[in-house]
Protein backbone atom coordinates (compact mmCIF):
# COMPACT_ATOMS: atom_id res chain seq x y z
CA UNK A 1 0.00 0.00 0.00
CA UNK A 2 1.94 3.34 -1.54
CA UNK A 3 1.91 6.28 1.09
CA UNK A 4 1.43 9.69 -0.43
CA UNK A 5 1.94 12.49 1.58
CA UNK A 6 -0.62 15.83 0.54
CA UNK A 7 0.77 19.18 1.90
CA UNK A 8 -1.72 20.95 2.97
CA UNK A 9 -4.96 19.74 3.70
CA UNK A 10 -6.88 22.91 1.80
CA UNK A 11 -10.36 22.43 -0.38
CA UNK A 12 -7.94 20.88 -3.15
CA UNK A 13 -5.76 18.75 -0.81
CA UNK A 14 -8.18 17.10 0.90
CA UNK A 15 -10.32 16.10 -1.54
CA UNK A 16 -7.25 14.86 -3.69
CA UNK A 17 -6.40 13.22 -0.48
CA UNK A 18 -9.82 11.21 0.21
CA UNK A 19 -9.34 10.11 -3.19
CA UNK A 20 -6.49 8.55 -2.61
CA UNK A 21 -7.24 6.86 0.38
CA UNK A 22 -10.73 5.47 -1.39
CA UNK A 23 -8.45 3.63 -3.72
CA UNK A 24 -6.03 2.36 -0.82
CA UNK A 25 -3.64 4.84 0.03
CA UNK A 26 -2.36 5.34 3.33
CA UNK A 27 -2.01 9.64 2.80
CA UNK A 28 -0.42 11.27 5.75
CA UNK A 29 -0.66 15.43 5.97
CA UNK A 30 0.41 17.56 8.15
CA UNK A 31 -2.02 19.27 10.56
CA UNK A 32 0.57 21.53 12.64
CA UNK A 33 -0.71 25.09 12.62
CA UNK A 34 -3.71 24.43 10.71
CA UNK A 35 -6.88 25.67 11.96
CA UNK A 36 -10.43 23.45 13.10
CA UNK A 37 -11.77 23.22 9.00
CA UNK A 38 -8.61 21.52 7.90
CA UNK A 39 -8.30 19.21 10.93
CA UNK A 40 -12.29 18.44 9.84
CA UNK A 41 -11.43 18.57 6.16
CA UNK A 42 -8.48 16.06 6.73
CA UNK A 43 -10.49 13.68 9.28
CA UNK A 44 -13.03 13.22 6.92
CA UNK A 45 -10.85 12.35 4.25
CA UNK A 46 -9.46 9.44 6.44
CA UNK A 47 -5.97 11.59 5.96
CA UNK A 48 -3.47 11.10 9.14
CA UNK A 49 -1.70 13.76 10.95
CA UNK A 50 1.68 13.15 10.65
CA UNK A 51 5.53 15.16 11.79
CA UNK A 52 8.11 15.86 9.07
CA UNK A 53 10.32 12.83 9.43
CA UNK A 54 7.08 10.49 8.82
CA UNK A 55 6.01 12.96 5.59
CA UNK A 56 9.12 12.35 4.32
CA UNK A 57 9.26 9.11 4.37
CA UNK A 58 6.24 8.96 2.25
CA UNK A 59 6.86 7.41 -1.60
CA UNK A 60 5.49 10.33 -3.09
CA UNK A 61 5.00 14.15 -1.55
CA UNK A 62 2.08 16.14 -3.05
CA UNK A 63 2.93 20.10 -2.47
CA UNK A 64 -0.77 21.32 -2.75
CA UNK A 65 -0.46 25.04 -1.14
CA UNK A 66 -1.35 28.37 -1.98
CA UNK A 67 1.12 29.51 -4.68
CA UNK A 68 2.66 31.97 -2.42
CA UNK A 69 4.24 29.17 0.14
CA UNK A 70 5.23 26.90 -2.53
CA UNK A 71 8.58 27.70 -2.36
CA UNK A 72 8.60 28.24 1.77
CA UNK A 73 7.23 24.84 1.97
CA UNK A 74 10.00 23.52 0.04
CA UNK A 75 12.48 25.02 2.21
CA UNK A 76 10.72 23.70 5.43
CA UNK A 77 10.98 20.17 4.67
CA UNK A 78 14.45 20.37 2.50
CA UNK A 79 16.27 19.76 5.71
CA UNK A 80 14.33 16.38 6.98
CA UNK A 81 14.42 15.43 2.96
CA UNK A 82 18.18 15.85 3.45
CA UNK A 83 18.06 13.36 6.29
CA UNK A 84 15.88 10.53 4.91
CA UNK A 85 17.64 7.57 3.92
CA UNK A 86 14.78 7.04 1.67
CA UNK A 87 13.53 9.82 -0.45
CA UNK A 88 9.96 10.50 -1.83
CA UNK A 89 9.31 11.88 -5.03
CA UNK A 90 8.11 15.37 -4.35
CA UNK A 91 5.66 16.88 -6.77
CA UNK A 92 5.42 20.56 -6.64
CA UNK A 93 1.76 20.83 -8.04
CA UNK A 94 1.12 24.16 -7.32
CA UNK A 95 -0.08 27.17 -9.12
CA UNK A 96 3.65 28.91 -9.60
CA UNK A 97 5.39 30.03 -12.81
CA UNK A 98 8.34 27.94 -14.45
CA UNK A 99 11.07 30.67 -12.66
CA UNK A 100 9.49 29.81 -9.05
CA UNK A 101 8.89 26.10 -10.00
CA UNK A 102 12.86 26.28 -11.03
CA UNK A 103 13.65 27.24 -7.48
CA UNK A 104 11.72 25.13 -5.66
CA UNK A 105 13.62 22.43 -7.68
CA UNK A 106 16.61 23.31 -6.83
CA UNK A 107 15.93 23.49 -3.23
CA UNK A 108 14.19 19.99 -3.16
CA UNK A 109 17.11 18.19 -5.87
CA UNK A 110 19.80 19.77 -3.56
CA UNK A 111 18.57 16.90 -0.69
CA UNK A 112 18.63 14.34 -3.38
CA UNK A 113 14.89 13.61 -3.37
CA UNK A 114 13.24 13.38 -7.12
CA UNK A 115 11.32 15.84 -8.19
CA UNK A 116 8.31 16.35 -10.65
CA UNK A 117 7.05 19.35 -11.72
CA UNK A 118 2.93 19.04 -11.41
CA UNK A 119 -0.08 20.98 -12.44
CA UNK A 120 -3.90 20.25 -11.26
CA UNK A 121 -6.80 21.36 -13.90
CA UNK A 122 -10.15 21.52 -13.06
CA UNK A 123 -12.11 21.75 -9.44
CA UNK A 124 -11.13 19.34 -6.30
CA UNK A 125 -12.51 15.71 -7.34
CA UNK A 126 -15.90 15.20 -5.66
CA UNK A 127 -17.31 11.69 -5.03
CA UNK A 128 -17.75 9.70 -8.08
CA UNK A 129 -17.12 12.50 -10.11
CA UNK A 130 -14.40 12.76 -12.29
CA UNK A 131 -11.72 14.48 -10.71
CA UNK A 132 -9.35 17.05 -12.25
CA UNK A 133 -6.16 16.80 -14.42
CA UNK A 134 -3.14 15.98 -12.44
CA UNK A 135 -0.11 16.76 -14.66
CA UNK A 136 3.24 16.22 -14.37
CA UNK A 137 6.73 17.30 -16.20
CA UNK A 138 10.54 16.32 -15.39
CA UNK A 139 13.11 13.75 -16.44
CA UNK A 140 11.55 10.87 -14.89
CA UNK A 141 7.82 10.99 -14.13
CA UNK A 142 7.44 6.78 -13.97
CA UNK A 143 7.30 7.26 -10.10
CA UNK A 144 4.09 9.33 -10.22
CA UNK A 145 1.76 6.87 -12.47
CA UNK A 146 0.85 5.14 -9.14
CA UNK A 147 -1.20 8.15 -8.40
CA UNK A 148 -3.51 7.20 -11.87
CA UNK A 149 -3.53 3.56 -10.19
CA UNK A 150 -4.81 5.63 -7.11
CA UNK A 151 -7.38 7.16 -8.68
CA UNK A 152 -6.09 10.45 -10.10
CA UNK A 153 -6.57 11.73 -13.52
CA UNK A 154 -2.19 11.90 -13.76
CA UNK A 155 -1.33 12.95 -17.36
CA UNK A 156 2.44 13.20 -18.32
CA UNK A 157 3.14 16.46 -19.63
CA UNK A 158 5.83 16.53 -22.28
CA UNK A 159 8.70 18.60 -21.09
CA UNK A 160 10.93 19.07 -18.56
CA UNK A 161 10.48 21.29 -15.24
CA UNK A 162 8.50 23.85 -16.00
CA UNK A 163 6.29 22.42 -18.69
CA UNK A 164 3.41 21.71 -16.39
CA UNK A 165 3.71 24.98 -14.65
CA UNK A 166 3.38 26.57 -17.68
CA UNK A 167 0.63 24.30 -19.09
CA UNK A 168 -1.01 25.64 -15.66
CA UNK A 169 -0.41 29.12 -16.23
CA UNK A 170 -2.12 29.21 -19.28
CA UNK A 171 -4.50 27.52 -18.85
CA UNK A 172 -6.02 29.25 -15.65
CA UNK A 173 -4.52 32.56 -17.12
CA UNK A 174 -7.69 32.07 -19.88
CA UNK A 175 -10.17 30.88 -17.63
CA UNK A 176 -9.40 33.41 -15.01
CA UNK A 177 -8.53 35.97 -17.13
CA UNK A 178 -11.83 35.64 -19.02
CA UNK A 179 -13.70 36.37 -15.73
CA UNK A 180 -11.67 38.87 -14.90
CA UNK A 181 -12.27 40.84 -18.31
CA UNK A 182 -15.92 39.74 -17.71
CA UNK A 183 -16.24 41.34 -14.63
CA UNK A 184 -14.70 44.65 -15.96
CA UNK A 185 -16.83 44.69 -18.79
CA UNK A 186 -20.01 44.49 -16.94
CA UNK A 187 -18.93 46.61 -13.80
CA UNK A 188 -18.33 49.20 -16.61
CA UNK A 189 -21.64 48.69 -18.63
CA UNK A 190 -23.38 48.88 -15.17
CA UNK A 191 -21.84 52.40 -14.21
CA UNK A 192 -22.69 53.80 -17.39
CA UNK A 193 -26.42 52.73 -17.64
CA UNK A 194 -25.71 49.90 -20.72
CA UNK A 195 -25.81 47.01 -18.55
CA UNK A 196 -29.50 45.91 -19.31
CA UNK A 197 -28.08 46.72 -23.13
CA UNK A 198 -24.98 44.60 -23.13
CA UNK A 199 -27.19 41.87 -21.25
CA UNK A 200 -29.73 41.74 -23.75
CA UNK A 201 -26.88 41.79 -26.53
CA UNK A 202 -24.88 38.94 -24.82
CA UNK A 203 -27.89 36.52 -24.89
CA UNK A 204 -29.02 37.18 -28.24
CA UNK A 205 -25.53 36.93 -29.98
CA UNK A 206 -23.14 35.31 -27.27
CA UNK A 207 -25.04 32.86 -25.40
CA UNK A 208 -22.51 30.85 -24.87
CA UNK A 209 -20.10 33.39 -22.81
CA UNK A 210 -23.11 34.84 -21.12
CA UNK A 211 -24.23 30.84 -19.67
CA UNK A 212 -20.47 30.96 -18.41
CA UNK A 213 -19.95 34.55 -16.80
CA UNK A 214 -23.64 33.19 -15.55
CA UNK A 215 -21.55 30.22 -13.77
CA UNK A 216 -17.96 32.28 -13.43
CA UNK A 217 -18.91 35.37 -11.84
CA UNK A 218 -20.45 33.76 -8.17
CA UNK A 219 -17.62 31.15 -8.42
CA UNK A 220 -15.20 34.23 -8.72
CA UNK A 221 -16.04 35.94 -5.51
CA UNK A 222 -15.30 33.86 -2.90
CA UNK A 223 -11.69 32.85 -4.55
CA UNK A 224 -10.82 36.50 -5.85
CA UNK A 225 -8.66 36.76 -2.87
CA UNK A 226 -6.75 33.95 -4.14
CA UNK A 227 -6.85 34.33 -8.00
CA UNK A 228 -4.75 37.84 -6.90
CA UNK A 229 -1.73 36.56 -6.51
CA UNK A 230 -2.73 33.85 -9.18
CA UNK A 231 -2.86 36.42 -11.73
CA UNK A 232 0.47 37.43 -10.53
CA UNK A 233 2.60 34.39 -10.71
CA UNK A 234 0.82 34.38 -14.72
CA UNK A 235 2.28 37.99 -15.45
CA UNK A 236 5.49 36.77 -14.31
CA UNK A 237 5.32 33.81 -16.13
CA UNK A 238 5.00 36.06 -19.56
CA UNK A 239 8.33 37.23 -18.84
CA UNK A 240 9.49 38.92 -22.20
CA UNK A 241 5.60 39.75 -23.12
CA UNK A 242 5.85 43.38 -21.49
CA UNK A 243 1.99 43.56 -22.94
CA UNK A 244 0.97 40.81 -21.34
CA UNK A 245 2.42 41.42 -17.84
CA UNK A 246 0.73 44.82 -17.86
CA UNK A 247 -2.89 42.86 -18.34
CA UNK A 248 -2.30 40.21 -16.13
CA UNK A 249 -0.61 42.89 -12.79
CA UNK A 250 -4.34 44.55 -14.18
CA UNK A 251 -6.27 41.14 -13.31
CA UNK A 252 -4.14 40.71 -10.27
CA UNK A 253 -5.33 44.71 -9.42
CA UNK A 254 -9.12 43.69 -10.20
CA UNK A 255 -9.14 40.76 -7.92
CA UNK A 256 -7.23 42.26 -4.88
CA UNK A 257 -10.17 45.04 -4.97
CA UNK A 258 -12.94 42.54 -5.70
CA UNK A 259 -11.86 40.49 -2.78
CA UNK A 260 -11.31 43.93 -0.55
CA UNK A 261 -14.60 45.61 -1.97
CA UNK A 262 -15.81 46.99 1.39
CA UNK A 263 -19.73 46.32 1.31
CA UNK A 264 -19.10 44.49 -1.33
CA UNK A 265 -20.74 46.81 -3.93
CA UNK A 266 -19.21 45.48 -7.19
CA UNK A 267 -19.23 41.65 -6.26
CA UNK A 268 -23.30 42.20 -5.79
CA UNK A 269 -23.50 44.22 -9.24
CA UNK A 270 -21.61 41.03 -10.85
CA UNK A 271 -23.83 38.52 -8.91
CA UNK A 272 -26.90 40.40 -9.98
CA UNK A 273 -25.85 40.35 -13.95
CA UNK A 274 -24.98 36.67 -13.11
CA UNK A 275 -28.59 36.36 -12.16
CA UNK A 276 -30.31 38.09 -14.42
CA UNK A 277 -27.96 36.14 -16.94
CA UNK A 278 -28.86 32.68 -15.84
CA UNK A 279 -32.71 33.53 -16.24
CA UNK A 280 -31.93 34.17 -19.78
CA UNK B 1 -36.82 58.99 -50.94
CA UNK B 2 -34.69 59.71 -47.95
CA UNK B 3 -30.65 61.07 -48.51
CA UNK B 4 -28.72 59.12 -46.38
CA UNK B 5 -24.62 60.60 -46.38
CA UNK B 6 -22.11 58.06 -44.75
CA UNK B 7 -18.73 58.92 -44.18
CA UNK B 8 -16.15 57.26 -45.06
CA UNK B 9 -16.57 54.69 -47.46
CA UNK B 10 -14.51 52.34 -45.73
CA UNK B 11 -15.24 48.66 -45.12
CA UNK B 12 -18.03 48.91 -42.68
CA UNK B 13 -19.08 52.42 -44.26
CA UNK B 14 -19.51 50.96 -47.79
CA UNK B 15 -20.79 47.64 -46.82
CA UNK B 16 -24.03 49.95 -44.55
CA UNK B 17 -24.58 52.15 -47.74
CA UNK B 18 -24.67 49.26 -49.96
CA UNK B 19 -27.68 48.05 -47.96
CA UNK B 20 -29.28 51.45 -47.67
CA UNK B 21 -29.02 51.96 -51.61
CA UNK B 22 -30.30 48.52 -52.33
CA UNK B 23 -33.42 49.97 -49.80
CA UNK B 24 -34.22 52.47 -51.99
CA UNK B 25 -32.23 55.30 -50.39
CA UNK B 26 -30.11 58.28 -52.14
CA UNK B 27 -26.50 57.48 -50.44
CA UNK B 28 -23.94 60.28 -50.41
CA UNK B 29 -20.67 59.93 -49.42
CA UNK B 30 -16.85 61.93 -49.60
CA UNK B 31 -14.44 60.80 -51.78
CA UNK B 32 -11.92 63.79 -51.35
CA UNK B 33 -8.33 62.34 -50.54
CA UNK B 34 -9.18 58.53 -50.22
CA UNK B 35 -7.61 55.81 -52.38
CA UNK B 36 -8.32 53.61 -55.20
CA UNK B 37 -9.47 50.88 -52.75
CA UNK B 38 -12.16 53.50 -51.28
CA UNK B 39 -13.43 55.01 -54.92
CA UNK B 40 -13.85 51.28 -55.93
CA UNK B 41 -16.32 49.96 -52.82
CA UNK B 42 -18.31 53.17 -53.01
CA UNK B 43 -19.06 52.42 -56.58
CA UNK B 44 -19.98 48.90 -56.08
CA UNK B 45 -22.16 49.85 -53.21
CA UNK B 46 -23.78 52.77 -55.39
CA UNK B 47 -23.00 55.57 -52.81
CA UNK B 48 -22.47 59.01 -54.89
CA UNK B 49 -19.01 61.18 -54.51
CA UNK B 50 -20.23 64.70 -52.76
CA UNK B 51 -19.12 67.72 -51.67
CA UNK B 52 -19.55 69.16 -48.22
CA UNK B 53 -22.29 71.29 -48.60
CA UNK B 54 -24.70 68.75 -50.60
CA UNK B 55 -23.33 65.37 -47.79
CA UNK B 56 -24.83 68.63 -44.56
CA UNK B 57 -27.85 68.87 -46.83
CA UNK B 58 -29.22 64.63 -46.53
CA UNK B 59 -31.62 63.84 -43.80
CA UNK B 60 -29.20 61.66 -41.70
CA UNK B 61 -25.33 61.78 -41.50
CA UNK B 62 -23.63 58.89 -40.58
CA UNK B 63 -19.88 58.90 -39.22
CA UNK B 64 -18.16 55.85 -39.78
CA UNK B 65 -14.54 56.05 -39.33
CA UNK B 66 -11.35 54.92 -37.38
CA UNK B 67 -12.35 56.44 -33.62
CA UNK B 68 -9.53 58.35 -34.17
CA UNK B 69 -10.65 60.46 -36.85
CA UNK B 70 -14.41 60.55 -35.35
CA UNK B 71 -14.14 63.83 -33.41
CA UNK B 72 -11.67 65.62 -36.17
CA UNK B 73 -14.62 64.65 -39.09
CA UNK B 74 -17.44 66.39 -36.95
CA UNK B 75 -14.68 69.57 -36.22
CA UNK B 76 -14.12 69.85 -40.07
CA UNK B 77 -18.18 69.31 -41.06
CA UNK B 78 -18.91 72.04 -38.36
CA UNK B 79 -18.51 75.43 -40.53
CA UNK B 80 -21.15 73.35 -43.29
CA UNK B 81 -23.95 72.33 -40.43
CA UNK B 82 -23.38 75.89 -38.99
CA UNK B 83 -24.47 77.18 -42.81
CA UNK B 84 -27.25 74.55 -43.63
CA UNK B 85 -30.29 76.13 -44.18
CA UNK B 86 -32.08 72.43 -43.01
CA UNK B 87 -29.66 70.88 -40.41
CA UNK B 88 -29.33 66.49 -41.23
CA UNK B 89 -29.56 64.29 -38.00
CA UNK B 90 -25.35 63.86 -37.04
CA UNK B 91 -25.67 59.97 -36.02
CA UNK B 92 -21.58 59.22 -34.42
CA UNK B 93 -21.68 55.28 -34.99
CA UNK B 94 -18.00 54.98 -34.34
CA UNK B 95 -16.24 53.16 -31.32
CA UNK B 96 -15.45 55.91 -29.45
CA UNK B 97 -15.58 56.52 -25.72
CA UNK B 98 -18.13 58.45 -23.77
CA UNK B 99 -15.85 61.34 -22.70
CA UNK B 100 -15.33 61.33 -27.02
CA UNK B 101 -18.70 61.46 -28.07
CA UNK B 102 -19.70 63.61 -25.07
CA UNK B 103 -17.37 66.07 -27.14
CA UNK B 104 -18.00 65.38 -30.63
CA UNK B 105 -21.93 65.81 -29.46
CA UNK B 106 -20.88 69.42 -28.06
CA UNK B 107 -19.01 70.10 -31.66
CA UNK B 108 -22.45 69.23 -33.56
CA UNK B 109 -24.79 70.77 -31.21
CA UNK B 110 -23.50 74.15 -31.23
CA UNK B 111 -24.25 73.79 -35.35
CA UNK B 112 -27.85 73.70 -34.40
CA UNK B 113 -27.69 70.06 -35.98
CA UNK B 114 -29.53 67.57 -33.73
CA UNK B 115 -27.14 64.80 -32.64
CA UNK B 116 -26.87 61.45 -31.57
CA UNK B 117 -24.66 58.83 -30.20
CA UNK B 118 -24.25 55.22 -32.39
CA UNK B 119 -22.79 51.92 -31.88
CA UNK B 120 -22.34 49.18 -34.60
CA UNK B 121 -22.24 45.91 -32.98
CA UNK B 122 -20.94 43.18 -34.73
CA UNK B 123 -19.57 42.29 -38.50
CA UNK B 124 -20.24 44.78 -41.88
CA UNK B 125 -23.35 43.63 -43.56
CA UNK B 126 -23.44 40.74 -46.83
CA UNK B 127 -26.03 40.86 -49.78
CA UNK B 128 -28.70 38.75 -48.42
CA UNK B 129 -27.21 37.96 -44.87
CA UNK B 130 -27.98 39.24 -41.47
CA UNK B 131 -26.24 42.65 -40.75
CA UNK B 132 -24.97 43.96 -37.58
CA UNK B 133 -26.86 46.01 -34.87
CA UNK B 134 -26.82 49.40 -35.01
CA UNK B 135 -28.31 50.97 -32.20
CA UNK B 136 -28.29 54.87 -31.00
CA UNK B 137 -29.08 57.09 -28.25
CA UNK B 138 -29.83 60.39 -27.37
CA UNK B 139 -32.74 62.82 -26.75
CA UNK B 140 -34.77 62.55 -29.68
CA UNK B 141 -34.48 58.76 -31.65
CA UNK B 142 -37.33 59.14 -33.47
CA UNK B 143 -35.68 60.96 -36.82
CA UNK B 144 -33.12 57.77 -37.14
CA UNK B 145 -36.11 55.04 -37.06
CA UNK B 146 -36.00 55.86 -40.90
CA UNK B 147 -33.11 53.20 -41.18
CA UNK B 148 -35.27 50.78 -40.22
CA UNK B 149 -36.78 51.11 -43.37
CA UNK B 150 -34.01 51.00 -45.26
CA UNK B 151 -32.61 47.68 -44.37
CA UNK B 152 -30.42 48.64 -41.09
CA UNK B 153 -30.95 46.26 -38.02
CA UNK B 154 -31.64 49.79 -36.30
CA UNK B 155 -32.51 49.77 -32.41
CA UNK B 156 -32.72 52.52 -29.31
CA UNK B 157 -30.35 52.16 -26.94
CA UNK B 158 -32.08 52.97 -23.68
CA UNK B 159 -30.36 56.37 -22.44
CA UNK B 160 -28.62 59.52 -23.07
CA UNK B 161 -26.01 60.45 -25.70
CA UNK B 162 -23.18 58.20 -24.38
CA UNK B 163 -25.27 55.04 -23.58
CA UNK B 164 -25.01 53.77 -27.24
CA UNK B 165 -20.94 54.24 -26.87
CA UNK B 166 -20.79 52.64 -23.68
CA UNK B 167 -22.60 49.57 -25.03
CA UNK B 168 -20.47 49.62 -28.25
CA UNK B 169 -17.39 49.90 -25.69
CA UNK B 170 -18.32 47.00 -23.28
CA UNK B 171 -19.38 44.60 -26.05
CA UNK B 172 -16.29 45.46 -28.15
CA UNK B 173 -14.33 44.75 -25.41
CA UNK B 174 -15.48 42.14 -24.37
CA UNK B 175 -15.15 40.21 -27.84
CA UNK B 176 -11.54 41.93 -28.46
CA UNK B 177 -10.34 41.68 -25.19
CA UNK B 178 -11.12 38.08 -24.84
CA UNK B 179 -9.18 37.58 -28.33
CA UNK B 180 -6.08 39.60 -27.12
CA UNK B 181 -6.04 37.61 -23.98
CA UNK B 182 -6.36 34.63 -26.04
CA UNK B 183 -2.95 35.29 -28.39
CA UNK B 184 -1.42 35.77 -24.63
CA UNK B 185 -1.72 33.05 -23.25
CA UNK B 186 -1.07 30.66 -26.40
CA UNK B 187 1.88 32.75 -27.20
CA UNK B 188 3.11 32.31 -23.73
CA UNK B 189 2.47 29.06 -24.16
CA UNK B 190 4.20 28.30 -27.59
CA UNK B 191 7.15 30.21 -25.85
CA UNK B 192 7.78 27.72 -22.83
CA UNK B 193 6.63 24.54 -24.95
CA UNK B 194 3.24 23.89 -23.89
CA UNK B 195 1.47 24.73 -26.97
CA UNK B 196 0.30 21.36 -28.02
CA UNK B 197 -0.61 20.10 -24.50
CA UNK B 198 -2.82 23.47 -23.87
CA UNK B 199 -4.43 22.68 -27.36
CA UNK B 200 -5.26 19.22 -25.90
CA UNK B 201 -6.65 20.68 -22.62
CA UNK B 202 -8.98 23.20 -24.50
CA UNK B 203 -10.12 20.30 -26.69
CA UNK B 204 -11.22 18.07 -24.42
CA UNK B 205 -11.92 20.70 -21.52
CA UNK B 206 -13.07 23.98 -23.03
CA UNK B 207 -14.47 22.88 -26.76
CA UNK B 208 -16.53 26.28 -27.32
CA UNK B 209 -13.70 28.53 -26.28
CA UNK B 210 -11.41 26.33 -28.45
CA UNK B 211 -13.34 26.87 -31.79
CA UNK B 212 -13.78 30.66 -31.16
CA UNK B 213 -10.11 30.96 -30.98
CA UNK B 214 -9.87 28.89 -34.29
CA UNK B 215 -12.48 31.82 -36.09
CA UNK B 216 -10.83 35.13 -34.42
CA UNK B 217 -7.58 34.68 -34.10
CA UNK B 218 -6.96 34.82 -37.75
CA UNK B 219 -9.38 37.01 -38.22
CA UNK B 220 -7.31 39.59 -35.95
CA UNK B 221 -4.71 39.49 -37.67
CA UNK B 222 -4.88 41.63 -40.32
CA UNK B 223 -7.22 44.29 -37.83
CA UNK B 224 -4.79 44.73 -35.02
CA UNK B 225 -3.53 48.25 -36.10
CA UNK B 226 -7.30 49.29 -36.22
CA UNK B 227 -7.78 47.41 -32.55
CA UNK B 228 -5.01 48.80 -30.95
CA UNK B 229 -6.24 52.55 -30.46
CA UNK B 230 -9.95 50.47 -30.13
CA UNK B 231 -8.07 49.61 -26.91
CA UNK B 232 -7.23 52.62 -25.81
CA UNK B 233 -10.77 53.79 -25.72
CA UNK B 234 -11.80 51.54 -24.22
CA UNK B 235 -9.36 52.05 -21.31
CA UNK B 236 -10.59 55.86 -21.39
CA UNK B 237 -13.89 54.44 -21.29
CA UNK B 238 -13.10 52.77 -18.03
CA UNK B 239 -12.27 56.05 -16.23
CA UNK B 240 -12.00 55.68 -12.79
CA UNK B 241 -11.47 51.55 -12.56
CA UNK B 242 -7.87 51.93 -12.60
CA UNK B 243 -6.99 47.96 -12.96
CA UNK B 244 -9.26 47.85 -16.06
CA UNK B 245 -7.28 50.69 -17.39
CA UNK B 246 -4.51 48.78 -16.72
CA UNK B 247 -5.61 45.61 -18.61
CA UNK B 248 -6.97 47.44 -21.72
CA UNK B 249 -3.66 49.50 -22.05
CA UNK B 250 -2.21 46.00 -22.31
CA UNK B 251 -4.48 44.69 -24.69
CA UNK B 252 -3.79 47.78 -27.07
CA UNK B 253 0.03 47.49 -25.89
CA UNK B 254 -0.34 43.90 -27.34
CA UNK B 255 -2.53 44.94 -30.74
CA UNK B 256 0.29 47.13 -31.98
CA UNK B 257 2.68 44.93 -30.99
CA UNK B 258 1.42 42.43 -33.45
CA UNK B 259 0.29 45.03 -36.27
CA UNK B 260 3.89 45.85 -36.39
CA UNK B 261 5.51 42.46 -35.84
CA UNK B 262 8.24 42.07 -38.31
CA UNK B 263 8.45 39.23 -40.29
CA UNK B 264 5.35 38.39 -38.17
CA UNK B 265 6.53 34.67 -36.31
CA UNK B 266 3.74 35.62 -33.27
CA UNK B 267 0.89 36.21 -35.98
CA UNK B 268 2.56 33.39 -37.58
CA UNK B 269 2.33 31.20 -34.17
CA UNK B 270 -1.00 32.21 -33.83
CA UNK B 271 -2.19 31.32 -36.96
CA UNK B 272 -0.87 27.43 -36.87
CA UNK B 273 -2.64 27.31 -33.38
CA UNK B 274 -5.97 28.31 -34.84
CA UNK B 275 -5.43 26.05 -37.69
CA UNK B 276 -4.63 23.07 -35.21
CA UNK B 277 -7.70 24.28 -33.13
CA UNK B 278 -9.71 24.37 -36.52
CA UNK B 279 -9.46 20.48 -36.98
CA UNK B 280 -10.25 19.40 -33.59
Amino acid sequence: MPTIAVIAPGAMGSAIGARLVEHGARVLTSLEGRGAASRERAAAAGMIDADTAELVAADILLSIVPPADAEALARRLAPALAAAPRKPVYVDANAVSPGTIARIAAIVSETGAPFLDGAILGLPPKPGAKGPRVYVSGADTAPALVLRELGLDLRVCPGAVGAASSLKMSYAGLNKGLTALAAIMILAAEHTGAGPALLDELAENEPALLARFAQALPDMAPKAYRWAPEMGEIADFLGPDAAGRQVFSGYADLYERLAADAGKPEIAALIRFAAAAAER
